[in-house]
């Protein structure tokens, strides 16, 4: 194939491959394909079928990772994302960036070149951990802390992924064979549905800040007890979380999001002032200084607020990830790409979710690609994307490769 | 005795008895008597003893309020409260009242007059519904409703009322054989304690309003859902509950409660915008004009943050009771002999906390006087009162019955 060309896919072929993929582990209008379970060897041992098929070599490394690998020398481009599903999840999430990856794979092996290799990452919805087989590929976690981590029925990834060898021949795989990662995915969030656009370019992957702040007073009977002598643990509750809305007001970017979504009261009665309450915040943002100005900020709110109402606060952290900007060559080449085929209907963007990008990052340079999500509903049986979507990111793809590493 | 003169009370006596009651289901420093449990039956065995050897009739009705009848005619005055416990609750609460009745009819039998009765109420404290004796007895619930309820272990109180005839001889008490029941109790609540204050003359035992606000958006991922598109059901509960108290603050008295006690939220879950988040409201004043427009003030902040959010709201109604006013003669009498034997150190109060005298008030004139709770802990085997306290609340009654209906 001409240099510069792009690659002549076949998106019909790939979107019945989308349509067969959905009937493994399939779930009314869902799919369930839990990692190493049944339902995500099958789908995996099917798509190590069509990789071999494409002339593609099938090798899925010790973690569970399938890589669909061309032949020849030197680093290439690796398309993909995962194809395990929550326990139950869309026909898309993860799955709609691998197929991309094998159709462009297979269609660039009949037109003679580029080298593509596809992949399917494992773990990525957690059964174990989350993200897991990319975070041990691209040694952002120890193969042992990996191996320790277990299902909510105790069995650990060490046990499960001996199944791997089902799949196909287990062999090492190396970042070092790639030259650049891309994953197409849906966007699982309602901002290019709400604005009628087809093609979001991610940017950066947020960074996550968590804890759970605790504020503790005391329980009295809520008849007896005048307001003036409550040490009232929701009023610390409540007050924080609108005082938190003011201070972030002039320090946020429409790209920040935070969330109080775990409250925990006790005793938790109508008739007793409240002795403790506890409340989980979360603030994503693709800046790393923002991420750390925003979490002194509701710290400080936090305390604040406790000494003010005479309350006791106690604060534990939780899940913290720095943001992971995409490679901005890469993402020149998808905005280029996206502005051809959707002109005016297309945006940047930074991805609030966590993706295998997030890890793959740190060792290839790495971009992502948006479809819209209906609704932003993901992780949900009703999760979908219209198919000319679907088909518009695969040529968005096609034009933007020629332009990559 | 001669009229007007104070009945001579024997203090030590009365806290000799109260230290022999908390012996029978004592769980450490706190008691144990459900209504009908085995300690229940015990302790009112032993108080229908008492009453015999004071040379008064003991007579307990089938729903197991005890009473203690002076021997003669007409109307006298009742003086008493309840002897039945939390599961777990302390030595003071509702057998002061007893005790104190006690004391004073026995001492008025051996002073030769006037005639009091006393009595216990039975499930005061709710294994089965919640001053439901007095309630039965003064025609605030029907009997069969009555014997419908049912403690946490299914047993209806049909079935466990059967053991009221091991109490004493079952007969009919009417309220018309009394002139005014009078309810020593303990505070339960920290105000006079605070105050350095021994005696609370009861003005009106608070009403009491109650409804769940819901507040529904929609589940959403906290990563992927831009603040702008969000509908967060905490987001209204917290920004309700702020406004609440604002709206609340030209509106109440310093007898004002307001409580949000129980809260819950779905899913609950750090990394999900919640779909659903719904808290209790309680308000409690003993005015039934300001209850009805602080309801009225709740539910249109609830209706405005719901508008202004684009969340649905829905509302259930909780507990209701209307205030209860004291007999104005009865509390002058009380307020008088307080400010004699405590000058400085009484106060007019109203309680926040229900009482049988809530039902009570319905037949009879009713007054009810405080002595403070150490801490204003009540509802647990912390719960106590200054021993001179209890003698001072004894001392005052015997001051003020001159002065009663």
């Amino acid at each position: 194939m001409q240099a510069g060309r792009p690659i002549p896919v076949n998106p019909a072929r790939m979107l019945a491959e989308l349509d067969e993929l959905r009937t493994i582990g399939a779930v009314g209008k869902g799919v369930s394909r839990l990692a190493f379970s049944g339902a995500d060897i099958a789908a995996r041992i099917w798509l190590a079928g069509r990789m071999r098929a494409a002339g593609l070599e099938a090798v899925v490394d010790p973690w569970g990772n399938l890589f669909g690998l061309p032949p020849g020398e030197g680093p290439c481009l690796l398309i993909g994302s995962h194809s395990d599903t929550q326990p139950l999840g869309g026909w898309l999430d993860g799955i709609y960036g691998v197929a991309c990856g094998l159709e462009i794979a297979r269609a660039a092996r009949e037109a003679g070149g580029p080298r593509i290799a596809v992949v399917s990452f494992q773990d990525e919805e957690g059964r174990f951990g989350g993200l897991t087989g990319s975070a041990v590929w691209a040694g952002a976690m120890e193969p042992e802390e990996a191996d320790r981590l277990s299902d909510a029925e105790g069995i650990t990834l060490a046990e499960a992924r001996q199944r791997a060898q089902e799949i196909a021949d287990i062999g090492e795989v190396s970042p070092a064979q790639f030259a650049a990662y891309l994953e197409p995915h849906i966007e699982q969030g309602p901002v290019l549905d709400r604005a009628g656009e087809t093609l979001g370019v991610v940017e950066a992957i947020a960074g996550v800040r968590s804890l759970t702040l605790t504020f503790s007073g005391e329980a009295n009977h809520a008849g007896t007890t005048p307001m003036h002598l409550r040490r009232d643990a929701v009023r610390g509750l409540y007050n924080f979380a609108a005082a938190l809305d003011t201070a972030f007001a002039p320090l946020v970017t429409d790209r920040t999001v935070w969330t109080l979504g775990r409250i925990a009261v006790d005793p938790n009665a109508p008739s007793i002032v409240p002795g403790t309450a506890s409340v989980s915040v979360q603030i994503r943002d693709p800046e790393t200084a923002r991420l750390d100005r925003l979490m002194a900020e509701a710290m400080g709110v936090a305390e604040h607020t406790a000494l003010a109402l005479e309350l006791d606060l106690s604060v534990s952290q939780g899940f913290s990830a720095d943001p992971v900007p995409m490679d901005p060559r890469m993402t020149e080449a998808l905005a280029e790409a996206a502005g051809g085929i959707a002109p005016g209907r297309w945006r940047r963007m930074s991805s609030g979710a966590l993706h295998d990008a997030t890890h793959v990052s740190r060792v290839l340079p790495t971009a992502m690609l948006f479809v819209p999500s209906i609704g932003g509903i993901s992780h949900n049986p009703d999760e979908d994307t219209k198919r000319a979507d679907l088909e518009i990111g695969l040529l968005a793809l096609t034009e933007a490769i020629p332009h990559l590493p």
